[in-house]
């Protein structure tokens, strides 16, 4: 069967839920970053498991690529169809379909979004933990192990998902776990596809992990007068093991943006924006640990709440970052960078990457996850201007290097998609090969998002 | 270059590290567990990564089998030399060769064992926390997915490696990741490498994550007229996010056994072993709570301790329990079974395994990590009586099946070997027809620790 008669045999098969109008290609083709649109040939819409292994048999019998389509809320291009082929978009499997509190666990379509899960798991005393801004499908968070602001005390993706159904290149349906919390047979499948960027199969279920709603939540933030000082405090606060569960760095450029977007009045020094997860019983004691590790490392400014709405306001003043920095400077777009690098290396990386930023003559806050070493600079540039654009990429470039010359990777938590290929073998080494095998093994094809995660024409 | 070119190469490489002595070729075919011995040709004890990658391009060429060997406290017939080769013994790569406590992590030869590394760990504040009460090398214990009473709070191997160098089956040497505390570039190799038991590679280097020593450290011990009510103090602790480090489950057989070995009078029924980690301020607060939820639930005689003299003693006790078993039947050796249910199919599965023993006519305690649903039972059986064995066969053929038809698998821990091979096509399907082809990807000739894991000729 050729591509023609397998798109005829898709369409029937399909029928409103397939697509080639004009508007619907180029919006699966085109991502919240700067990357030129790549359209599909088609979009699918599946319901259900079933669906997805009609489209992975035809599509594997006439070599036609299938790209998985979360909410597009991905940074490096991953779901740009550079070799054409379809779009598989996952928002009619957005079902919650079991919440397990007993085993602590919930189990969803692909299409569900952090934000929804979190919406529907509101009665059980649980919640999902990982939370990397954006409102992301599950599915798409899985297949780029997102992380988020969390990750200090929940962990990544990969700490957070239990099991994955996964439709093969072969159009097998697999289930990578069982519902125990830990098991010793065999090669561990679902680490393979979380983060295997749509390469390796199609995510057509995602089980989760669920953690306890904490007794007492209390959100804060403290300023420092340099940016080593707050790095200094990062690690002690560390090494106190306190309940940290959140721990965020903005720098002087972020503030500022932060104050004008949001009518605050914070000092235009570096912060910290934290999260205490504890009891009722232990929180003053935290707090008062937490305040002085801070304050030994020139902490000032201490301002603390455990009121819910107090807290949430600081949370999406956070959370708004991306837009209080964009709205900082009308009509530029951003190029958000994302290197993350052992914890002793952050200071000097950060302070390297501010100097780059300041020698390029476009503007770029910083602010990241710094308990986990992770951090963004957001470049804004005029796309239409080339000379922004070059010293952009050429700042994000002499990021990922730097990451990797102090140990580091050239991505804490958005993938490598098409926008990061280019350094996966200076980080990666034969590594890379080896990952290339098993796409080699797994997808001979290469029909599962080809172009990313491993170059292979 | 055929099989005897090759021992004389490698003969004439590894001088008096090289060994075909009956008695050491016996020792690296022999296991702790029920096994026959499984001689290899040879014992070949590397001091380098070179020296590896020397070996294992002599033997990818002359097609020999490879089996890593840490210090042989595998349980399934990991390091059985099932199809003849070469045992590679890691004791002479056994430095802890750098310890890093900025970022938290250690980096050691294969070999070290993890009592070795919390000893050198002694003066930096941290701990390496896995703790599957054998003092295991950290290479088997990657190879194995290892994880034992610690994983409620810190997690199994898995969550506790940094990264691992590898010799691949072609003789490349890759790292598996960077020093970062988290990376989204690509699949992830360290987790693949986690629990494969040596069929993709063979490990020449781990990077551990270590803990910050808790501030205060509580342990005790809880009796339940039930295992129902065991179980469902389990299942509540777990909801109240305390800050519990180890929750272990002795049945009445068991504390009849840990009684007479240690001179206790536990009272003869279920028990819970607990820890507690926290900080001074916090501490008092929830040892509070931890045992009003064990009330609630029917826990009686409630004693903790927060001294280390106490401490040690009681993990003493839990750690030794094989040894107390053991001692209870004196002239029998023990078939150690290994499932791990999802948690609120803990109780059914323990009582369901509890009678299957009675009625098997051997004694079989139960003890077991039950914070996250493994638990194991001490099968006593004199080897020389084919009755006793068939029966302790037959019960731990129930067991795995058992596990797998509640939704859980027939090894929490103690992996796959040659043990639970025959459960494989049942828990796992297609899935694993997947793990076939990413071994078939990686070791084509098939040379690393064949017919462990995966079924191939």
């Amino acid at each position: 069967m050729n591509k023609k008669e397998s798109f005829e045999k898709l369409k029937n098969y399909f029928g409103d839920r397939w697509s080639v109008s004009r508007s619907d290609i180029e919006n699966h083709g085109r991502s919240e970053s700067y990357f030129p649109i790549y359209a599909p040939d088609a979009v699918v819409y599946p319901i259900t498991t079933k669906d997805v292994v009609f489209l992975v048999n035809i599509c594997q019998n006439a070599k036609i690529p299938l790209i998985g389509y979360g909410i597009g809320t991905s940074l490096e291009g991953h779901t740009a169809a550079i070799k054409g082929g379809i779009s598989v978009d996952f928002s009619k499997m957005s079902k919650v379909l079991d919440i397990d509190p007993y085993n602590m666990s919930a189990t969803l379509e692909p299409g569900v979004t952090r934000e929804q899960l979190n919406i529907e798991l509101r009665h059980s005393g649980l919640f999902f933990s990982v939370d990397p801004g954006a409102n992301a499908t599950l599915g798409g968070m899985a297949s780029t192990r997102a992380s988020g602001t969390t990750t200090i005390r929940y962990g990544t993706m990969r700490e957070n998902i239990q099991s994955l159904e996964i439709v093969l290149a072969n159009g097998e349906c697999i289930s990578t776990n069982t519902k125990a919390k830990k098991s010793a047979a065999g090669y561990d499948l679902t680490s393979l596809f979380i983060g295997a960027e749509g390469t390796l199969g199609l995510i057509t279920k995602v089980t989760v992990k669920l953690h306890p709603i904490p007794e007492l939540i209390t959100s804060g933030v403290v300023a420092f007068d340099t940016i080593s000082d707050a790095v200094g405090a990062v690690q002690a606060i560390t090494f106190t093991g306190a309940p940290v569960a959140r721990l965020e760095f903005l720098d002087e450029k972020s503030v500022e943006a932060f104050n004008a977007y949001s009518q605050l009045d914070l000092p235009l020094k570096p912060h910290l924006l934290f999260e205490l997860h504890s009891s009722e019983k232990s929180t003053v004691g935290d707090i008062e640990n937490f305040k002085s590790t801070c304050s030994e490392h020139g902490g000032i400014q201490f301002k603390w709440s455990s009121k819910e709405e107090e807290r949430k306001e600081l949370w999406a003043l956070r959370h708004k970052g991306y837009y209080a920095i964009l709205a900082s400077a009308p009509g530029k777009r951003a190029i958000v960078t994302d290197i993350c690098v052992p914890q002793t290396e952050l200071g000097r990386a950060v302070l390297e990457t501010q100097k780059d930023i300041s020698r390029s003559g476009i503007s770029g806050p910083i602010l990241g996850h710094v308990g986990d070493g992770n951090f963004h600079a957001i470049l804004l540039v005029d796309p239409k201007n080339p000379k922004e654009m070059k010293a952009a990429k050429s700042v994000a470039n002499k990021m990922a290097n730097l990451a990797i010359s102090l140990g580091g990777t050239c991505t804490g938590e958005h993938g490598i998609g098409i926008g990061k290929l280019d350094f996966m073998q200076a980080q990666l080494g034969h590594a890379w090969n080896v990952m290339g095998s098993i796409k080699e093994a797994l997808d001979p094809s290469n029909i599962m998002n080809p172009g990313k995660v491993i170059k292979r024409n």
